[in-house]
């Protein structure tokens, strides 16, 4: 029997016998990995662990600790759930059952049936049981006949459907137990490993997601390998409800959306529009000592704006629709981006290399069209407000201003509570050069220039081929928030492109003239976006400095009431954010409501505190802080504001 | 013969012989107003003061200082302008010359010939030759055959299509030295008063304004009853040239056009954008202690949204068309105002009459159309930001608000140097109410609570029928710029139609729902025309707390520029607004410069102040403020500004 080659990921080669199977490689490397091996790749493609492998090749072996083990272990899961449901409801046809982000699905045409959150125990009991057979996943190739021929016994016209479209000699299916699913593979080793399983919702889906087809019922779950992580994962997501920018928007009157306005258009109001100055304000601040000047440009240029930018060929079509005027030759658009209006002010008189760098910044908000069902929140609007800049540089400047723009990203995170971030530096696909504007020369400059400024500055970085812009690679930061869950935020782009199609130019030291680099970038990425995250990672506990309330007085009664006014105007006069409760409540409710509105500081006045002129502060959570003066307070949110907002 | 009795403005009565003009009413009144008296009007209609009276009316006397007796000078100017052309050019044709609000033109066919700069002493010389015959105007009527025979046999075939249109009856003739020419009438009594004549431009003007008809010339002319009064006018038109905001927003960088972007859409430069922020922080801080809250809406809108406003029905034609969008049967439309998305804020939430009144403020950038050709600089335009708000509030706080609002009006007034200012307060045109969107009954109160507000606050005003917007009645405040230019700045509306239109309630404390009123007002009006008006008002003296660059720093050689620089970090630190003038020129030649540039304060500093540590202060126009030191100063410009920016 011949010996094959086997390369492992951290570049060691293993020599295996023909027709060694994944799991026998994990267990020649150790016992401890074989127990955990649930899937693998080779030579780049999926295979089950069971797939004997019958050349040289890379192999890497997944855990479920791997994003592709987990997908393994819920695509595998979904298999178990199709055989749950075709047991407990006979003669229902199955469609296709993937796995997703969190967990997986299957789409199930139920006939004259449904299913409702009522019936979800019994699926999910049905599904354990079926689990605990720890029957095995055995792949076998079918040949079309065969395939449409079982099929069609069944009576299911959608796996008919979906066989007709495959190549005879590329179909497989997989079986486990009395059940057999047509699959192109990816399996855990057997249904054992599955040990919790929960059913999370059932919704309307059309048939290839298109209207005109039947609809059918998509059936969602989630699995873990251990019931205590289920158990956390379904803590998550109620918290995770909990804190729903959606939901805390409306419960703190931060925004608003209108059904007249149009969908995906927020307004801002007087708590969130506050709030969002706030942000402005904080970031204009550390702008301004980086440098930076403000412009205003207007939300709309005309359409040869953005066919000399290049965004007209690129989403025109996909866009808001040119405005025309009553009587004009004219055509408009509304603005989807900033640059373009930006290089028209750097134009606007010459310059020389002892100008540059010159950093543009504009809070502007642009309109990008979304179809209505992407629409979600503040996560994905159609209207939205960029922190955006734009750096006009020399290429001698360019790896300074670089470096400058991820120190203030990284001020940006950490004055907001964001500790937890990595990066991703989106380079081209090589082998798909039409796609980019701009010469490769000047790609490979630009995307050396982000690697080095990243490295230089410390950052947790990867590097992900094919997902630049079109104009130029970029360096897109992660956060994770306060439930682990990743988001991306502030961005920052090199772009040789557009200096060339606006004849961006300085006069150099030489005297000749030179195009400038520009460089895009937004920390926060869009205010819009930005307070959704920062939303759904404090759960509306804001930091000090921008939670819309800092502090409530509370009269103890009625006869307190002038005092307690008193106070308010002074807190006021010291800056300090605070609302009065003169409700005819007693103290206690007064407190239990702030506590519910997360309100930082209490400030209770009663008898003592009129006869000593004083105030009585209790912190959010419970700390009483004692009898204090006005001006006391005052340093008291001074200092922990300071100690969490450095300046710049 | 008959008496006729003559109703004076002051309402006194003169019973004078029949057949009476109006100048021997004057002189009946005093020699001294007969004098003066140009031209008259009786019984609503414009008569010469040679004409007889025969019978009862009302009369009123003009004189130069009149807005109609200029109209009279002017109109009677053009006549002897004319006349000095036919005699210089035999064989043009002349049209029509009408008084303009300064001074007059008139358009003529010169057929092959033309005229320029060059030609205008030699026309003036001869306007100021027939002007001191003492021709007396003379108005007779002439038969519409006679008319017509008369130019037909001057070969003028535009008088001939002007007495076309004419009815038999109601055509007159007025002659003056030799000269006659078809006119309705209004004259001064003799070409005598005209003491001073100076042709200001001659330009293309099509025949009836028609592209497609033959071109003419326009020869612009102003006239004065003093050579002084010529002269003085002729200064203030070269001032206003100097203080041309198009010019000096240029030269201040302050804002920019692009072809590419578009035509009346401002774009401002960093020093505009500063500007404008501390316009608008200003304002913030008012309108915060006056009660408002600040809130931010999309540029666009759904159509249907100005469907239900009204906007659509009376301005979509003659608007920027619709935005779609690619796949769904949506249309947008950019935002010509604020209050719709205002009123879908209000509509956020139910609410009581303990929560009004609500005072919704945003600078909110709208965008209206405008034909090309009327674009100019800031001050008409494509694009603007309307320092807009809306109050939503009860029938019984309507005038306090609106006093309130007048208060706020005033004080942004003061603020920024204007004092010289009236009001006009715009109501319905009774006789045209399909003009008009809502109920008689409420168009009258708004219009009576606007008068009585304007009355309580002392505002000089004068109301003006007709002018009101199609939604309600308004107060417009006109205010006077240095060159004694009027220029209508800030607005306040009463609006009793859109809280119908949007629905909007509020529970009333007998529990039943109420409309309430809306009252829109923009104090600037917007942001771009108060600063063009501001730029032409101040030549770019801005108030000191406003303007760009308070303070510049001017090393006296090259080895005080280390110096120079601390002391410039030192400014900067006391929020001084300063720049430094490192160039290797003398200082003499710097502190010309800054002059040049109207820089208010030159910070000098030498050998002496580098070994006193202190600085040595010049203002602008030369006064020497001696050595002081850094806190000194900062505390010199802190006590200008509050000299004259009061809090609200």
């Amino acid at each position: 029997m011949g010996k094959i080659q086997i390369t492992l990921p951290d570049g060691a080669i293993k020599e295996m016998p023909k027709g060694s199977t994944p799991m026998e490689v994990a267990t020649s490397i150790s016992e401890g990995l074989a127990r955990n091996v649930i899937s693998a790749n080779f030579n780049d493609r999926t295979v089950e662990v069971t797939t004997p492998l019958e050349k040289d090749g890379a192999l890497t072996l997944y855990t479920w600790n791997n994003d592709e083990g987990k997908k393994a272990f819920w695509h595998s899961s979904s298999h178990v759930l199709a055989q749950a449901l075709q047991e407990l409801y006979p003669g229902i046809k199955l469609t296709i059952g993937p796995a997703i982000e969190n967990g997986f699905y299957y789409d199930v045409d139920f006939g004259e049936n449904s299913i409702s959150e009522k019936d979800f125990p019994l699926i999910e009991k049905k599904a354990l049981e079926i689990a605990r057979g720890k029957h095995d996943f055995k792949m076998r190739e079918v040949s079309k006949e065969d395939a449409l021929s079982f099929y069609k016994n069944e009576d299911n016209n959608y796996k008919v459907e979906l066989i007709e479209n495959l190549e005879d000699g590329d179909i497989t299916f997989c079986d486990h137990s009395t059940f057999t699913d047509l699959c192109r593979g990816g399996h855990i080793p057997n249904t054992g490993i599955i040990k919790a399983f929960k059913i999370l919702n059932a919704a309307g889906a059309y048939w290839r997601g298109d209207e005109n087809n039947p609809q059918l019922t998509r059936v969602y779950g989630i699995s873990f390998p251990k019931q205590k992580e289920l158990t956390e994962y379904l803590e998550l997501l109620e918290e995770a409800k909990k804190r729903d920018h959606r939901k805390l928007g409306k419960e703190l009157e931060l925004f608003t959306f209108s059904q007249k306005v149009g969908m995906g258009l927020p307004m801002w109001l007087p708590k969130g529009a506050a709030l969002r100055e706030r942000l402005e304000n904080f970031l204009k601040k550390a702008q301004k000592k980086a440098g930076y000047e403000m412009v205003v440009t207007p939300h709309i240029g005309q359409k040869e704006l953005y066919v000399t930018s290049g965004h007209y060929a690129k989403y025109g079509e996909d866009s808001f629709q040119p405005i025309t005027t009553p009587r004009e030759d004219e055509e408009f658009l509304l603005k989807p981006m900033n640059c373009p209006h930006h290089c028209e002010i750097y134009n606007f008189q010459p310059h020389s290399y002892k100008d540059l760098p010159i950093r543009y910044a504009e809070f502007g908000t642009v309109y990008r069209y979304e179809q209505s069902g992407e629409l979600h929140g503040l996560t994905r609007v159609r209207g939205f407000t960029q922190d955006d800049a734009h750096i006009f540089c020399t290429p001698e400047q360019l790896d300074q201003e670089f470096k400058n723009v991820i120190d203030l990203v990284l001020y940006v995170f950490t004055s907001l509570g964001f500790n937890n971030f990595n990066a991703q530096v989106s380079v081209r696909d090589l082998e798909k050069p039409e796609k980019y504007i701009g010469s490769p020369e000047n790609w490979e400059k630009a995307e050396q220039a982000i690697i080095a400024a990243a490295e230089d500055k410390g950052l947790e970085f990867k590097i992900e081929p094919g997902e630049a812009a079109f104009y130029g690679p970029k360096l897109d930061f992660m956060v994770k928030d306060a439930l682990g869950r990743s988001w991306q935020l502030g961005t920052i782009q090199v772009d040789y492109s557009l200096p060339e199609r606006f004849d961006l130019t300085y006069k150099g030291s030489d005297n000749e003239l030179h195009r400038p680099i520009m460089i895009h970038r937004a920390p926060f990425g869009s205010l819009e976006r930005f307070v959704a995250i920062l939303l759904e990672h404090t759960g509306g506990s804001f930091p000090l400095w921008l939670i819309p309330t800092q502090a409530i007085v509370l009269p103890v009664s009625e006869k307190h009431e002038k005092y307690a006014q008193k106070v308010l105007n002074s807190l006021e006069n010291h800056e300090i954010r605070a609302l009065i409760d003169n409700r005819n409540e007693t103290v206690g409710k007064k407190i239990r409501e702030a506590e519910m509105q997360k309100i930082p500081f209490m400030v209770i006045v009663g008898e003592r505190e009129l006869e000593e002129g004083s105030i009585s502060i209790r912190r959010h959570g419970g700390e009483d802080l004692g009898s204090v003066s006005t001006e006391d307070f005052s340093n008291l949110i001074s200092t922990e504001i300071n100690s969490t907002l450095k300046s710049f």
